[in-house]
């Protein structure tokens, strides 16, 4: 089977695996007073030109529910979209680690919020009946493949300003963003008004690490006991760490969201124009969404691809919507292959 | 250095190493739908001669709050011991996942709970105004390095049952349980009425995994929704699968556990008759309490050896207690280094 | 001033409070062991014609939450209307109480759900990233002041069956709907399938007072721990039974709401033909939402009469839309110079 | 039957039922937007010769956690004495509330907590396993009737301020504690070095009203929204805060402390000389705590007298502990015959 159905699919990259190994030597202080967590440590501050806090968790949800338990109160009110990981993927997490705080789910079009649509939900404040607005959560690159400018998300960081509230980035596919983008992590984060990044690494060739980058330090405080009480906090940490130095090293991880982005638009162009084919979001990551005739489909499932039916029919009659991820691993050849079977297959479903 | 400071210090075993080498092939399903964790479920079965239901988790705290969880309301009591680590050393985690229910600390010499100490403790049911009592939890091998015999485990249990409250097994060092009482993990674990256990691996080996193996199957239903909710379900599932199918293959959990075991012995044997030594506990898995004077504790640092001081002052003037841990990839020769330097250190203390 | 701003500014009807001081003789048992309490229990029995368990409490918001934490686990779904009271006024109450429950927002026309809304709301059971289905909320009288019909709660409460999931109603304006509906309390819950309901009372006339009536024995059995550690148990229970007592008697909660009821149709009969004036939903209970030129409310503001501002400018230039409410203390005076007034304003503001 | 089980046994002071009745006029802004409630917040500054922050709620548990819980992160360890009402009577509450502090039970004699005490107790601050010192909470009157002078609170709030964490008290019975040692509730408190008390009203008269009062402004910012998402804000505020001006009306919260400690002292100067009795502890407020004969024990039961078997066994055979509270409305009348029938049983016995 070739894999288009996630970039949780992939095993690790090679370098990984060897960081790892590399790590494997003689004992070392638990809990994160190992040297690789040092050295990590440093290199995120060099990623992102400015002091960071860095600390590394094993799983996207961790690393999102934590960095959100430090911008908000039980009693608080988090804005996102309303298809964020935070609010479908994560079973509650957000609400467990937070004690309580509400998600608050918007609607913008592709996946994204806007300034405008933030500021008119954040109500509230000072009114006891009311959870108090606490913090604003992007997910960049969106759940639906798109992304925000850093001028988007400056926008945005000005209206959690204005309420003096937290600005959170799920970056679960953060590599992939800037990859695309071409703009700097700190342009994506901290200079544009990110407070907390949940950093990722896991869908980008990683085993299991993600890293919270906290960019204000009043913030951490109290990180290091909310990640032990989650229990999140590794006793052999070098190995977490081992991961995040190997994912950085040598631009790895902007090599591996360079490269799974190249995929994804190869299979937009080589689909984009076939019968029948309507792309619902602009391709601008690593994902596609689509609508396809359900003979495509099965034609395509039954040439050994994977991928995931996402949503009930579409519009048209006899037409699916699917989900298409590229991962850092994928190859040129089954993207080709992939167009080809899709172009053959539609071309027959349309005579 | 040499370390005796603990069993998370360690690395990893290269057979754990090569293990998840040989998972990290091709695309595998996310969050457990992988081969290799099919594979592990039925090694667990195995091993436990019973159908198990068994869930891997990457630290020790999650594994043993997640257990817990399963077995007791917001408003429950989990009677323990005061040195457990679920009351000490895990920052609140057992009162995050069960949603507020209280650890009831109960005395007991050497670091254990008497049947009779925990049933004199549980009292209130019913009453509205007391929280309820929903389980007791063990810690095999306790903290101070002592074994609850399968017979001593029965006790509790029956305790348990005739309240009809659970019985949850912290066994962060299962392994070296096993090693030195005999015993199948069996006859310690629901032969003698555990409900569910925490299986430790990482002090034993591994790079970061354990398992929750939950023995009574109407448990379970709701482990998967709070592991995922606690951020703990992996995406690439297989790569603590395959730490824990290494550490199963071929009895390495149990050669470790042997091992670690045999250099604790040694220790205490070599240590036992010196001036001024005294040991504080049985030594009967791969730790060792023991009061020293000053001057060997800081003659012994001084030597290249790294371990804990553990309390304050012990009785004699003059004396400290230190806490000595031996791990599976310890050496005899530090071993009879460590002994012979106590043994100069300590007559000349004596002198 | 004239008081159409809320049901909750009211004093307490007479009644109530000389059933009060009738329970303030002698000593009584404390927390609901007393004999006040033995009778209202009978009591609630013979109102809703079956075996209820009855909780009395002092606030909507904790019988609300008290009640929806029977029927979810931490990581289930609520669904309830997006204007639901638990959702926009209880400031994160059901969160907390539940554990982290996520309340899923649905839209429905007049406040209501409807079955098929919340039908094709319910989707990720079993799946564990995903919040699981555990219950409906209904709001009777609803945010707006409309109805269900026995009939729509039986529709909803199939939806509920056929998932095998919860379902509440929030009754803090009970009275109002059985008073409008003319069905018996019976019909209107368990009859038609609710499990458990928030029976208001302290907006119909009592101090502070409402009872959580659960009519499926099974889910009683962890109440009282839960309205214990929630802190509201009574010590002196028998003046919260009281109030519950005097509101029973002789049908005096269906008169208050007959008589509130009967003010509201009073008030939407004598504004509808008003120039400007337009009512959003129907008057079904004691609450009318309504658009008005601003210098009509400005002027009755004027005039004495006490209400609240309800939303931001409606579609018109000049409206606002306004919330009244009527009272069991209510007068047709009030009623009547409030129409009165409002005719006056609104000819000369159409001038 | 006479009533020397509990003062919560007790109904209600005519005095607050008037003050009930009187606010019973008219409408009133809902929420403690109403002129009692800001009546009330006048007559804490007086009585408390300082601005104060108050907040009326209906239970004495709610106003300890909520207390509690402006004290501590959900990380966070608050040092009690093992019998105190949050560790032992409020079913979790203060686990629930706090979003899961851990309580860190104490010793100590007749009660109390000494300075000495405490201040070993508070280790792990800064270390990422442990739960983070937080809080004291205090109990005076304690629950064996015992209190702590001024210069007590002194020096544990000293040890509070070494350690940079708060000073909780748990005041149920703060009236009967002020009337025994003629102290200002002033030097009681804050003088003292208390943050936040929890002002107890219900035992020693009101029918359900408890405050809670801050001492420092900075933490009562929050307050509000903690009480209302636990279901603790009244709509009705102004009979709450009724409750709490007729108890400070001219004085009658002292003068009925003042009474309920005549009779117990009375009681226990009628009880120390008799036979086979023993009082455990020193009788300085409200309640005493005795080991009697059984035979005198089951003598005083069958002549009417209520009241509760406190413990197992004593030492001596066929002794047991009971325990007598005066209430507010006790009679010198009902004291003397207890009095007598003890000591006619008692001579009895001890034939």
């Amino acid at each position: 089977m070739t894999n288009f159905a996630s970039d949780n699919v992939t095993a690790m990259a090679p370098e990984i695996l060897a960081a790892i190994a590399d790590a494997n030597e003689g004992p070392a202080m638990p809990y994160g007073e190992d040297p690789v967590t040092a050295r990590v440590r440093a290199r995120f501050n060099d990623l992102f030109e400015t002091e960071t806090l860095v600390f590394p968790v094993a799983t996207g949800t961790a690393a999102n529910v934590l960095g959100l338990s430090l911008l908000t109160p039980p009693y608080g009110a988090v804005y996102c979209h309303r298809d964020a990981h935070i609010v479908v993927d994560e079973c509650g997490a957000p609400e467990f680690y937070t004690g309580g705080a509400k998600l608050v789910t918007l609607e913008g079009a592709d996946g994204k919020l806007t300034a405008g649509v933030v500021s008119d939900a954040i109500t509230g404040a000072g009114v006891v009946h009311h959870v108090q607005p606490a913090a604003i959560s992007l997910t960049q690159a969106t759940e639906v493949g798109t992304l925000y400018r850093p001028d988007d998300v400056a926008a945005i960081a000005k209206v959690a300003r204005a309420h003096q509230i937290g600005l959170h980035m799920d970056g679960a596919r953060f590599a992939n963003a800037i990859a695309a983008l071409g703009c700097s992590p700190a342009e994506m984060t901290w200079k544009a008004g990110v407070d907390v990044l949940a950093f990722g690494a896991t869908k980008n060739g990683a085993m299991a690490a993600e890293a919270v980058v906290i960019f204000k330090p009043e913030l951490a405080a109290e990180f290091g006991f909310r990640r032990k009480r989650g229990g999140h906090l590794f006793s052999k940490g070098r190995f977490l760490s081992a991961q995040l130095e190997g994912y950085l090293e040598d631009g790895l991880w902007l090599r591996h969201a360079l490269h799974a982005n190249s995929l994804a638009t190869q299979l937009a162009q080589g689909l984009a124009g076939l019968p029948g084919v309507t792309l619902h979001h602009p391709v601008e990551a690593n994902m596609l969404f689509l609508s396809l005739p359900e003979s495509v489909i099965a034609g395509l499932k039954a040439g050994g691809f994977m991928f995931y039916d996402w949503t009930t029919p579409a519009t048209a009659a006899g037409m699916r919507e699917i989900r298409l991820v590229t991962a850092f691993n994928g190859t040129g050849e089954d993207v080709r292959a992939f167009v080809a079977l899709a172009a053959d297959l539609a071309r027959k479903a349309a005579e």
